[in-house]
Protein backbone atom coordinates (compact mmCIF):
# COMPACT_ATOMS: atom_id res chain seq x y z
CA UNK A 1 0.00 0.00 0.00
CA UNK A 2 3.06 2.54 0.60
CA UNK A 3 4.44 4.26 -2.45
CA UNK A 4 7.62 2.26 -3.85
CA UNK A 5 11.14 2.87 -2.37
CA UNK A 6 13.20 2.22 -4.86
CA UNK A 7 11.84 4.61 -7.73
CA UNK A 8 11.89 7.91 -8.79
CA UNK A 9 7.97 8.25 -8.75
CA UNK A 10 7.57 6.65 -5.32
CA UNK A 11 10.10 9.54 -3.82
CA UNK A 12 8.89 12.73 -5.72
CA UNK A 13 5.37 11.76 -4.50
CA UNK A 14 6.37 11.22 -0.77
CA UNK A 15 7.27 14.65 -0.59
CA UNK A 16 4.30 16.29 -2.22
CA UNK A 17 1.85 18.14 0.33
CA UNK A 18 -1.37 16.19 -1.54
CA UNK A 19 0.02 12.68 -1.15
CA UNK A 20 -0.88 10.49 1.60
CA UNK A 21 2.08 7.80 2.12
CA UNK A 22 0.25 5.73 4.93
CA UNK A 23 -3.55 6.06 3.79
CA UNK A 24 -3.91 2.90 6.22
CA UNK A 25 -2.99 5.11 9.40
CA UNK A 26 -6.05 7.36 9.06
CA UNK A 27 -8.60 4.64 8.39
CA UNK A 28 -11.55 6.18 10.01
CA UNK A 29 -9.86 9.09 10.81
CA UNK A 30 -9.63 10.84 7.41
CA UNK A 31 -11.84 14.08 8.77
CA UNK A 32 -8.53 14.84 11.22
CA UNK A 33 -6.73 15.15 7.94
CA UNK A 34 -9.13 17.62 6.45
CA UNK A 35 -9.64 19.09 9.78
CA UNK A 36 -12.61 19.84 8.93
CA UNK A 37 -16.43 17.48 9.04
CA UNK A 38 -16.92 18.06 5.21
CA UNK A 39 -18.12 15.28 2.75
CA UNK A 40 -15.46 13.10 1.47
CA UNK A 41 -15.72 12.02 -2.31
CA UNK A 42 -13.11 9.74 -3.93
CA UNK A 43 -12.00 8.94 -7.06
CA UNK A 44 -10.69 5.71 -8.15
CA UNK A 45 -8.24 5.54 -10.45
CA UNK A 46 -7.96 9.12 -10.80
CA UNK A 47 -5.28 9.26 -13.51
CA UNK A 48 -3.64 12.59 -14.68
CA UNK A 49 -5.86 14.29 -11.85
CA UNK A 50 -7.96 16.39 -14.40
CA UNK A 51 -11.34 15.55 -13.07
CA UNK A 52 -10.47 15.29 -9.26
CA UNK A 53 -8.50 18.35 -9.35
CA UNK A 54 -11.31 20.55 -11.07
CA UNK A 55 -13.86 19.20 -8.69
CA UNK A 56 -11.27 20.43 -5.98
CA UNK A 57 -11.25 24.08 -7.13
CA UNK A 58 -15.01 23.94 -7.95
CA UNK A 59 -15.94 22.58 -4.82
CA UNK A 60 -14.12 23.73 -2.17
CA UNK A 61 -16.68 22.77 0.38
CA UNK A 62 -15.72 18.61 -0.42
CA UNK A 63 -13.49 17.15 0.42
CA UNK A 64 -11.67 15.04 -2.43
CA UNK A 65 -9.43 11.76 -2.45
CA UNK A 66 -7.84 10.51 -5.58
CA UNK A 67 -7.03 7.03 -5.95
CA UNK A 68 -4.63 5.82 -8.20
CA UNK A 69 -2.29 2.68 -8.20
CA UNK A 70 0.34 3.64 -10.87
CA UNK A 71 2.61 5.98 -9.77
CA UNK A 72 3.94 7.41 -12.39
CA UNK A 73 0.62 8.27 -13.73
CA UNK A 74 0.44 10.26 -10.57
CA UNK A 75 3.58 11.71 -11.16
CA UNK A 76 1.61 14.05 -14.35
CA UNK A 77 -1.26 14.55 -11.35
CA UNK A 78 1.64 16.39 -8.85
CA UNK A 79 2.68 18.88 -11.96
CA UNK A 80 -0.96 20.18 -12.47
CA UNK A 81 -0.73 20.74 -8.99
CA UNK A 82 2.53 22.54 -8.76
CA UNK A 83 0.84 25.84 -8.50
CA UNK A 84 -2.20 25.05 -6.21
CA UNK A 85 -2.65 25.20 -2.95
CA UNK A 86 -5.86 22.84 -2.34
CA UNK A 87 -6.85 22.56 1.52
CA UNK A 88 -9.42 20.14 -0.02
CA UNK A 89 -7.25 17.89 -2.02
CA UNK A 90 -5.60 14.49 -1.09
CA UNK A 91 -3.72 11.76 -2.93
CA UNK A 92 -3.32 8.04 -2.53
CA UNK A 93 -1.35 5.27 -4.59
CA UNK A 94 -3.32 2.02 -3.63
CA UNK A 95 -5.40 -0.89 -5.81
CA UNK A 96 -9.21 -0.37 -5.48
CA UNK A 97 -9.34 -3.59 -3.66
CA UNK A 98 -7.50 -1.90 -0.59
CA UNK A 99 -9.88 0.46 0.12
CA UNK A 100 -11.70 -0.99 2.73
CA UNK A 101 -8.12 -1.16 4.84
CA UNK A 102 -7.96 2.71 4.01
CA UNK A 103 -11.66 3.82 4.51
CA UNK A 104 -14.07 2.56 7.45
CA UNK A 105 -17.76 4.09 6.65
CA UNK A 106 -16.26 7.58 5.96
CA UNK A 107 -17.06 8.74 2.14
CA UNK A 108 -20.02 10.39 0.71
CA UNK A 109 -19.57 9.72 -3.03
CA UNK A 110 -17.67 7.85 -4.96
CA UNK A 111 -16.39 8.47 -8.98
CA UNK A 112 -15.70 6.11 -10.99
CA UNK A 113 -14.41 7.85 -14.50
CA UNK A 114 -13.77 5.74 -17.73
CA UNK A 115 -12.22 2.78 -15.25
CA UNK A 116 -10.93 -0.22 -16.95
CA UNK A 117 -13.59 -2.33 -19.09
CA UNK A 118 -12.31 -5.73 -18.94
CA UNK A 119 -14.46 -6.40 -22.01
CA UNK A 120 -13.74 -10.11 -21.83
CA UNK A 121 -16.64 -11.65 -19.90
CA UNK A 122 -14.62 -14.04 -17.64
CA UNK A 123 -12.62 -11.05 -16.76
CA UNK A 124 -15.95 -9.49 -15.44
CA UNK A 125 -15.20 -9.81 -11.66
CA UNK A 126 -12.60 -6.89 -12.06
CA UNK A 127 -14.56 -4.58 -13.08
CA UNK A 128 -15.02 -1.67 -10.93
CA UNK A 129 -19.05 -1.75 -10.67
CA UNK A 130 -18.83 -6.03 -10.21
CA UNK A 131 -21.00 -7.30 -6.64
CA UNK A 132 -17.58 -8.06 -5.43
CA UNK A 133 -16.35 -4.32 -5.66
CA UNK A 134 -19.89 -3.07 -4.53
CA UNK A 135 -19.56 -5.43 -1.16
CA UNK A 136 -15.99 -3.33 -0.66
CA UNK A 137 -17.94 -0.72 -1.35
CA UNK A 138 -21.03 -0.85 1.80
CA UNK A 139 -17.86 -1.25 3.81
CA UNK A 140 -16.64 2.80 2.52
CA UNK A 141 -19.69 4.57 2.44
CA UNK A 142 -20.51 6.56 5.18
CA UNK A 143 -24.52 6.69 5.01
CA UNK A 144 -26.37 6.50 1.33
CA UNK A 145 -24.36 5.10 -1.34
CA UNK A 146 -23.46 7.40 -4.31
CA UNK A 147 -21.91 6.16 -6.96
CA UNK A 148 -21.61 8.63 -10.09
CA UNK A 149 -20.03 6.75 -13.36
CA UNK A 150 -19.05 8.13 -17.03
CA UNK A 151 -17.46 5.38 -19.66
CA UNK A 152 -17.20 5.38 -23.19
CA UNK A 153 -17.69 1.37 -22.93
CA UNK A 154 -20.50 0.36 -23.84
CA UNK A 155 -20.01 -3.17 -22.44
CA UNK A 156 -18.90 -2.09 -19.12
CA UNK A 157 -21.84 0.11 -19.19
CA UNK A 158 -24.65 -2.38 -19.80
CA UNK A 159 -22.77 -4.62 -17.22
CA UNK A 160 -22.86 -1.98 -14.53
CA UNK A 161 -26.28 -1.09 -14.77
CA UNK A 162 -27.33 -4.79 -14.31
CA UNK A 163 -25.13 -4.77 -11.69
CA UNK A 164 -25.82 -1.72 -9.96
CA UNK A 165 -29.48 -2.65 -10.40
CA UNK A 166 -29.35 -6.46 -9.24
CA UNK A 167 -27.47 -5.14 -6.38
CA UNK A 168 -29.74 -2.71 -5.09
CA UNK A 169 -28.85 0.73 -6.10
CA UNK A 170 -31.35 3.01 -7.76
CA UNK A 171 -30.45 5.04 -11.22
CA UNK A 172 -30.66 8.35 -11.81
CA UNK A 173 -29.39 10.86 -14.41
CA UNK A 174 -28.83 8.41 -16.95
CA UNK A 175 -27.20 9.37 -20.28
CA UNK A 176 -26.23 7.36 -23.61
CA UNK A 177 -24.71 10.66 -24.90
CA UNK A 178 -24.13 13.09 -21.41
CA UNK A 179 -22.56 15.66 -24.32
CA UNK A 180 -25.52 16.15 -25.79
CA UNK A 181 -27.53 16.32 -22.47
CA UNK A 182 -28.88 17.99 -19.64
CA UNK A 183 -26.03 16.86 -17.37
CA UNK A 184 -23.01 18.79 -19.92
CA UNK A 185 -23.72 21.79 -18.34
CA UNK A 186 -22.17 20.47 -14.38
CA UNK A 187 -19.61 18.25 -16.22
CA UNK A 188 -16.24 18.24 -15.67
CA UNK A 189 -14.49 16.08 -18.20
CA UNK A 190 -11.17 14.03 -17.50
CA UNK A 191 -8.27 13.94 -19.94
CA UNK A 192 -9.82 10.68 -21.76
CA UNK A 193 -12.99 12.59 -22.18
CA UNK A 194 -11.75 15.36 -23.65
CA UNK A 195 -10.09 13.14 -26.56
CA UNK A 196 -13.75 10.99 -26.94
CA UNK A 197 -15.61 14.46 -26.91
CA UNK A 198 -13.16 15.83 -29.71
CA UNK A 199 -13.80 12.13 -31.81
CA UNK A 200 -17.26 13.14 -31.66
CA UNK A 201 -18.47 9.42 -29.87
CA UNK A 202 -20.77 9.52 -27.13
CA UNK A 203 -20.00 9.10 -23.49
CA UNK A 204 -22.36 7.07 -20.67
CA UNK A 205 -23.33 8.23 -17.59
CA UNK A 206 -25.58 7.22 -14.46
CA UNK A 207 -25.74 7.93 -10.69
CA UNK A 208 -26.43 5.24 -8.72
CA UNK A 209 -27.97 5.56 -5.09
CA UNK A 210 -28.67 3.10 -2.21
CA UNK A 211 -29.59 3.77 1.47
CA UNK A 212 -26.84 1.89 3.24
CA UNK A 213 -27.75 -1.56 4.52
CA UNK A 214 -26.16 -1.19 7.42
CA UNK B 1 -61.79 0.53 -27.69
CA UNK B 2 -63.84 -0.84 -30.69
CA UNK B 3 -62.70 -0.93 -34.54
CA UNK B 4 -63.82 1.42 -36.57
CA UNK B 5 -67.37 0.85 -38.39
CA UNK B 6 -66.93 3.03 -41.47
CA UNK B 7 -63.35 2.14 -42.80
CA UNK B 8 -61.95 -0.75 -44.81
CA UNK B 9 -59.03 -1.64 -42.05
CA UNK B 10 -62.21 -2.39 -39.45
CA UNK B 11 -64.57 -4.12 -41.46
CA UNK B 12 -61.31 -6.71 -42.48
CA UNK B 13 -60.25 -6.67 -39.28
CA UNK B 14 -63.39 -7.43 -37.62
CA UNK B 15 -63.81 -10.70 -39.92
CA UNK B 16 -60.58 -12.42 -38.77
CA UNK B 17 -60.36 -14.48 -35.96
CA UNK B 18 -57.55 -13.58 -34.42
CA UNK B 19 -58.53 -9.91 -33.95
CA UNK B 20 -60.98 -9.45 -30.88
CA UNK B 21 -63.40 -7.17 -31.26
CA UNK B 22 -64.40 -6.11 -27.85
CA UNK B 23 -61.78 -6.92 -25.90
CA UNK B 24 -63.58 -5.11 -22.63
CA UNK B 25 -65.60 -7.94 -22.38
CA UNK B 26 -62.88 -10.20 -21.63
CA UNK B 27 -61.44 -8.32 -18.85
CA UNK B 28 -60.23 -10.56 -15.81
CA UNK B 29 -61.19 -13.82 -18.25
CA UNK B 30 -58.39 -13.85 -20.77
CA UNK B 31 -58.00 -17.42 -19.96
CA UNK B 32 -61.24 -18.36 -21.67
CA UNK B 33 -60.59 -16.96 -24.87
CA UNK B 34 -57.36 -19.42 -24.90
CA UNK B 35 -59.19 -21.92 -23.43
CA UNK B 36 -56.14 -22.73 -21.03
CA UNK B 37 -54.22 -21.52 -17.80
CA UNK B 38 -50.89 -20.65 -19.66
CA UNK B 39 -49.24 -17.64 -18.88
CA UNK B 40 -49.92 -14.41 -20.90
CA UNK B 41 -47.51 -12.21 -22.87
CA UNK B 42 -48.61 -9.05 -24.53
CA UNK B 43 -46.52 -6.77 -26.94
CA UNK B 44 -47.64 -3.33 -27.35
CA UNK B 45 -47.26 -1.99 -30.59
CA UNK B 46 -47.14 -5.02 -32.06
CA UNK B 47 -47.22 -2.98 -35.81
CA UNK B 48 -46.89 -5.15 -38.99
CA UNK B 49 -46.19 -8.02 -36.65
CA UNK B 50 -43.42 -10.43 -37.36
CA UNK B 51 -42.10 -10.65 -33.60
CA UNK B 52 -45.26 -11.51 -31.90
CA UNK B 53 -46.28 -13.85 -34.94
CA UNK B 54 -43.03 -15.67 -34.62
CA UNK B 55 -42.66 -15.51 -30.43
CA UNK B 56 -46.84 -17.44 -31.34
CA UNK B 57 -45.13 -20.17 -33.18
CA UNK B 58 -41.78 -20.52 -31.01
CA UNK B 59 -43.77 -20.68 -27.98
CA UNK B 60 -46.84 -22.46 -28.35
CA UNK B 61 -47.43 -23.07 -24.11
CA UNK B 62 -47.56 -19.55 -23.77
CA UNK B 63 -50.39 -17.12 -24.86
CA UNK B 64 -49.88 -13.69 -27.22
CA UNK B 65 -51.82 -10.59 -27.52
CA UNK B 66 -50.95 -8.15 -29.55
CA UNK B 67 -52.28 -4.79 -29.19
CA UNK B 68 -51.68 -2.01 -32.04
CA UNK B 69 -54.11 1.52 -32.14
CA UNK B 70 -53.57 1.82 -35.87
CA UNK B 71 -56.26 -0.46 -37.71
CA UNK B 72 -53.95 0.06 -40.90
CA UNK B 73 -51.10 -1.44 -38.99
CA UNK B 74 -52.93 -3.93 -38.17
CA UNK B 75 -54.06 -5.28 -41.29
CA UNK B 76 -50.31 -6.17 -42.88
CA UNK B 77 -49.39 -7.94 -39.62
CA UNK B 78 -53.33 -9.90 -40.86
CA UNK B 79 -51.46 -10.71 -44.14
CA UNK B 80 -48.88 -12.45 -42.38
CA UNK B 81 -51.23 -14.45 -40.43
CA UNK B 82 -53.75 -15.86 -43.55
CA UNK B 83 -52.17 -18.87 -43.91
CA UNK B 84 -51.02 -19.86 -40.20
CA UNK B 85 -53.36 -21.44 -37.74
CA UNK B 86 -52.47 -20.44 -34.12
CA UNK B 87 -54.46 -20.79 -31.33
CA UNK B 88 -52.52 -19.26 -28.75
CA UNK B 89 -52.64 -15.52 -30.62
CA UNK B 90 -54.67 -13.00 -30.41
CA UNK B 91 -54.78 -9.17 -31.36
CA UNK B 92 -56.83 -6.09 -30.52
CA UNK B 93 -56.58 -2.69 -31.33
CA UNK B 94 -56.64 -0.27 -28.87
CA UNK B 95 -54.31 2.65 -27.23
CA UNK B 96 -52.42 1.89 -24.25
CA UNK B 97 -54.13 4.16 -21.99
CA UNK B 98 -57.02 1.53 -22.30
CA UNK B 99 -55.08 -2.04 -20.61
CA UNK B 100 -56.80 -0.86 -17.92
CA UNK B 101 -59.91 -1.79 -18.85
CA UNK B 102 -59.14 -4.56 -20.60
CA UNK B 103 -57.15 -6.57 -18.38
CA UNK B 104 -56.96 -7.00 -14.97
CA UNK B 105 -54.06 -8.65 -12.95
CA UNK B 106 -53.61 -11.54 -15.64
CA UNK B 107 -50.45 -10.68 -17.55
CA UNK B 108 -47.12 -12.28 -17.18
CA UNK B 109 -44.61 -10.01 -19.31
CA UNK B 110 -44.85 -7.16 -21.18
CA UNK B 111 -43.07 -6.92 -24.72
CA UNK B 112 -42.12 -3.04 -25.56
CA UNK B 113 -40.32 -2.79 -28.91
CA UNK B 114 -39.38 0.16 -30.57
CA UNK B 115 -42.00 2.04 -29.17
CA UNK B 116 -42.52 5.82 -29.65
CA UNK B 117 -39.31 7.47 -27.97
CA UNK B 118 -41.06 10.96 -27.83
CA UNK B 119 -37.79 12.84 -28.01
CA UNK B 120 -38.85 16.30 -26.83
CA UNK B 121 -38.71 16.14 -22.78
CA UNK B 122 -41.98 17.75 -22.69
CA UNK B 123 -43.08 14.56 -23.77
CA UNK B 124 -41.62 11.98 -21.62
CA UNK B 125 -45.18 11.12 -20.09
CA UNK B 126 -46.06 9.95 -23.49
CA UNK B 127 -43.23 7.31 -23.11
CA UNK B 128 -44.57 3.97 -22.48
CA UNK B 129 -42.16 3.60 -19.68
CA UNK B 130 -43.12 7.06 -18.11
CA UNK B 131 -44.41 6.52 -14.47
CA UNK B 132 -47.79 6.87 -15.53
CA UNK B 133 -47.47 3.93 -17.84
CA UNK B 134 -45.87 1.66 -15.13
CA UNK B 135 -48.84 2.59 -12.92
CA UNK B 136 -51.50 1.26 -15.54
CA UNK B 137 -48.58 -1.99 -16.03
CA UNK B 138 -49.37 -2.95 -11.94
CA UNK B 139 -52.65 -3.43 -12.67
CA UNK B 140 -51.98 -5.38 -15.67
CA UNK B 141 -49.41 -7.79 -14.07
CA UNK B 142 -50.69 -10.76 -12.41
CA UNK B 143 -47.81 -11.46 -10.04
CA UNK B 144 -44.39 -10.31 -10.35
CA UNK B 145 -44.14 -7.84 -13.42
CA UNK B 146 -41.96 -8.12 -16.31
CA UNK B 147 -41.09 -5.63 -18.74
CA UNK B 148 -38.95 -6.53 -22.33
CA UNK B 149 -37.86 -3.64 -23.96
CA UNK B 150 -36.10 -2.83 -27.25
CA UNK B 151 -35.32 0.36 -28.85
CA UNK B 152 -32.75 1.81 -31.48
CA UNK B 153 -33.33 4.95 -29.16
CA UNK B 154 -30.58 6.72 -26.81
CA UNK B 155 -32.73 8.72 -25.63
CA UNK B 156 -35.53 6.63 -24.72
CA UNK B 157 -33.33 3.80 -23.68
CA UNK B 158 -31.50 6.35 -20.97
CA UNK B 159 -35.27 7.73 -20.12
CA UNK B 160 -36.51 3.79 -19.42
CA UNK B 161 -33.38 2.81 -17.49
CA UNK B 162 -34.41 5.57 -15.36
CA UNK B 163 -37.76 5.44 -15.16
CA UNK B 164 -38.04 1.76 -14.16
CA UNK B 165 -35.15 2.03 -11.77
CA UNK B 166 -36.69 5.00 -9.64
CA UNK B 167 -40.05 3.45 -10.13
CA UNK B 168 -38.97 0.23 -8.21
CA UNK B 169 -37.77 -2.12 -11.30
CA UNK B 170 -34.65 -4.70 -11.15
CA UNK B 171 -32.89 -4.46 -14.35
CA UNK B 172 -31.05 -7.20 -16.18
CA UNK B 173 -30.45 -8.85 -19.45
CA UNK B 174 -29.00 -5.10 -20.81
CA UNK B 175 -27.02 -4.61 -23.58
CA UNK B 176 -26.11 -1.46 -25.74
CA UNK B 177 -25.33 -3.89 -28.57
CA UNK B 178 -28.15 -6.67 -28.34
CA UNK B 179 -26.92 -7.90 -32.08
CA UNK B 180 -23.02 -8.32 -30.61
CA UNK B 181 -24.27 -9.63 -27.24
CA UNK B 182 -25.21 -12.95 -25.54
CA UNK B 183 -28.45 -12.08 -26.02
CA UNK B 184 -28.71 -12.74 -29.93
CA UNK B 185 -29.05 -16.14 -30.09
CA UNK B 186 -32.71 -16.24 -28.55
CA UNK B 187 -33.92 -12.55 -29.64
CA UNK B 188 -36.78 -12.11 -32.40
CA UNK B 189 -36.61 -9.12 -34.29
CA UNK B 190 -39.32 -7.19 -35.56
CA UNK B 191 -39.42 -5.59 -39.02
CA UNK B 192 -38.28 -2.32 -38.01
CA UNK B 193 -35.02 -4.25 -36.14
CA UNK B 194 -34.00 -5.75 -39.52
CA UNK B 195 -33.86 -2.59 -41.05
CA UNK B 196 -31.41 -1.17 -38.30
CA UNK B 197 -29.56 -4.61 -38.41
CA UNK B 198 -28.69 -4.42 -41.93
CA UNK B 199 -27.30 -0.44 -41.66
CA UNK B 200 -24.76 -2.19 -38.52
CA UNK B 201 -26.61 0.29 -35.76
CA UNK B 202 -27.01 -0.70 -32.30
CA UNK B 203 -29.82 -1.83 -30.75
CA UNK B 204 -30.50 -1.17 -26.60
CA UNK B 205 -31.92 -4.43 -24.74
CA UNK B 206 -33.26 -4.69 -21.21
CA UNK B 207 -35.55 -6.61 -19.14
CA UNK B 208 -36.70 -4.98 -15.97
CA UNK B 209 -38.89 -6.84 -12.67
CA UNK B 210 -40.55 -6.35 -9.85
CA UNK B 211 -42.24 -7.86 -7.23
CA UNK B 212 -45.55 -7.00 -7.76
CA UNK B 213 -46.77 -3.93 -4.41
CA UNK B 214 -50.37 -5.18 -4.53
Amino acid sequence: MRLRKNNKAGEVLRKSRYVIDNPGEYKGKWHEVFDNANDIHIEIGMGKGKFIIENAIKYPNINFIGIEKYDTVLMLALKKLNNLELSNLKIICIDAKELESVFDHEIAQIYLNFSDPWPKNRHHKRRLTSHDYLKVYDNVFKNDNVIVQKTDNQVLFGYSIESLSTYGYTLKNVSLDLHNSKYKEDNITTEYEEKFIQRGQPIFCLTATMTNRE
